[in-house]
């Protein structure tokens, strides 16, 4: 379908949906015997139960099931700061994808404030419903320090799927991108152009699975110990070990493998030659790319991946973020770990027996996916 | 059922069920032309819509259908105080009845505060994906403000089921009931036992129907102008004409109708004994009244309810919440008023065509209750 065509489809749909998410009632009320036990007098005894054993209430309450998506609508797909109005059809498709790729109940949450302190507040108080929050499209630097505080606040799984979802495709892509050209993780260069929510992630996770030649770009060029905002300071410690200088030209230098999680046509082939032979580029702005996956190869690229289902190796976040609260529920995980996350990229790129440039990652619609991402979380 | 069965198998149920909502999306995703409208790249386009067109989100997103049912736990059916885990059952119950009463889409919020300014702020900042606000089981007087300052502060309707939903079919039934005995509710002298959300709540709206004479009494008694609260300041402005001291028995000399809205077993056949002939009495205190019918019967009384389905004349507010949000949703109301509360009473009381001392309210599962009230919120 061409673009015109998709986005005349999706607001006749939307329009046509009026919201995308239904709630139903998992057991039919049909006559006064129903009523008596889903609610009064029934529930009462339910009510008192869970009260006094709060710790059941995941097995007698919907906190068993249910994520929140919750999102101050302050960095939404690459749209920027369009508000919570804004934010919520992505929330609902979020919703919506929970189930179908995971079978999670999830229901989204705009918030309509984006003050730090007003996100964190609100999300702990009405966290009692939940058994895990799926934070979204919350703009950097804020997000890190918000989803820090609310994981510390919390006894349920907290995950700002921008960051840990997106690493962990990444991951689970380049393992298998980089076996496709024989380099191996430890000795490659990987530049990565995006400081924000996900190239902030995808760094330290990269790092976790033993990546030791990292470069993180943001708009003004290499990072390094000058920055001021804590999460690049923070960056600057364990990346670019051969002290660069400069912006995306420089760091490709020799590079094997490029990460965009910045902006549409910010490369051209003329920065993919001067990366080493056999690179690996993964252009991940979404809808419009930092490169196209031609104008890529023409560069030199011999593994190209974006975020789009239209071009081959779609690394996307929806192959990770229903089996991991799928598993956290499932596992009564009450934080997301590293060792999680890694362990989830690794069997995320494990479903693909034999790599191929064109064959790094599984399809979204591969219904092992989440279940063996949920199970190694736990 | 017995009673011990009821909560056996509620228990059972419930533990079976693991909570009883369930998010499904309203649209399937089984493939990536699926994916492209429901989320990237079609999302983008509605999301920016939306964003720039915030009136039209009722139409493009879940806030033209979704209604948020939040509690603090702070007066859960007749337990009391048992706390947002506690409440969470009850909360899932009446999504269970949005959705099977009236098609309404309804998500359960339970608040881990039960500070008033806290609960008022962050419904505030959860209100934008919602077009509209159930408030539950939050404790008198606090919710009489903090009903009053969200309905102030959003555009979409907020209404306190404990008070509006129970005032509004308590007038539906006492309107019938009083046609049983052959009286009028203008010159009805009329006893509410219960001055919280309910008691306080059904004084109103009694008021706004044209009763005239109605006392209300609490656990002091009478109420009158010495009270310090202001709920029961208020009351007293425009309860108790005939100026009585004292108890219950006291207010009960002469009157035609009690309601009560306060707790079980509080009166007795020597208390109804005391009222005019042809005594209405609605007892309904949940699950124990404050009469048995039977009881109440050999005081005297002629048309007796209860909130329980085991007697006849259930008078509950399933009758009346599920169609008030219907009618709001459907024909975008922004608040729900005195008029429109009084047009859903008479509305349910007019589907009892020729009532009589057992039948004078409709049953629960009337599927003409919901539609004859959403018809009338406009």
């Amino acid at each position: 379908m061409k673009k015109s065509n998709v986005s005349k489809e999706a607001l006749a749909l939307h329009k046509k949906l009026g919201g995308k998410i239904r709630i139903m009632p998992a057991s039919p009320v049909r006559n006064k015997a129903d009523l008596s036990l889903v609610y009064t007098p029934g529930v009462a005894t339910v009510s008192n139960f869970v009260a006094k054993n709060p710790k059941r209430a995941r097995e007698y309450t919907m906190k068993g099931r249910m994520v929140a998506v919750i999102s101050d609508g302050s960095a939404v797909l690459g749209l920027g700061n369009i508000g919570p109005l804004g934010a919520l059809p992505v929330m609902e498709g979020k919703c919506a994808l929970f189930k179908t790729f995971a079978g999670v109940d999830a229901v989204p949450i705009v918030l309509d404030t984006q003050n730090p302190e007003e996100i964190i507040e609100t999300i702990i108080r009405i966290a009692p419903a939940f058994g895990g929050i799926n934070l979204e499209d919350i703009a950097a630097p804020k997000c890190f320090d918000i989803e820090r505080r609310v994981v510390e606040a919390l006894d349920i799984p907290v995950m700002h799927d921008d960051q840990h979802g997106t690493a962990i495709v990444v991951l689970a892509g380049l393992l298998n991108a980089l076996t496709v050209v024989g380099k191996k993780l430890a000795s490659a260069r990987i530049v990565i152009s995006g400081a924000g929510a996900a190239g902030t992630a995808v760094a330290h996770l990269l790092k976790k699975a033993g990546a030791r030649n990292i470069i993180v770009l943001d708009s003004k060029g290499i990072i390094d110990s000058k920055r001021r905002e804590a999460h690049k300071k923070e960056l600057a410690r364990f990346t670019n070990p051969e002290h660069k200088h400069g912006g995306l030209r420089e760091a490709l230098k020799g590079a094997d493998a490029l990460i965009g999680v910045s902006g549409p046509g910010l490369v051209g082939a003329n920065d993919i030659i001067l990366m080493s032979p056999k690179a690996v580029v993964f252009a991940m702005a979404n809808p419009i790319p930092e490169i196209m996956p031609d104008e890529a190869k023409l560069g030199g690229a011999v593994v190209v991946g974006t975020g789009r289902s239209d071009f081959p190796n779609q690394i996307n976040n929806s192959l990770a973020f229903p089996g991991v609260f799928r598993g956290a529920l499932d596992n009564r995980v009450r934080k997301i770990t590293d060792g999680m996350k890694l362990r989830a990229a690794r069997a995320i790129a494990a479903l693909v027996s034999s790599p191929t440039a064109n064959k790094i990652i599984p399809d979204m619609f591969d219904k092992r996916v989440a279940r063996a991402v949920a199970k190694v979380v736990c």
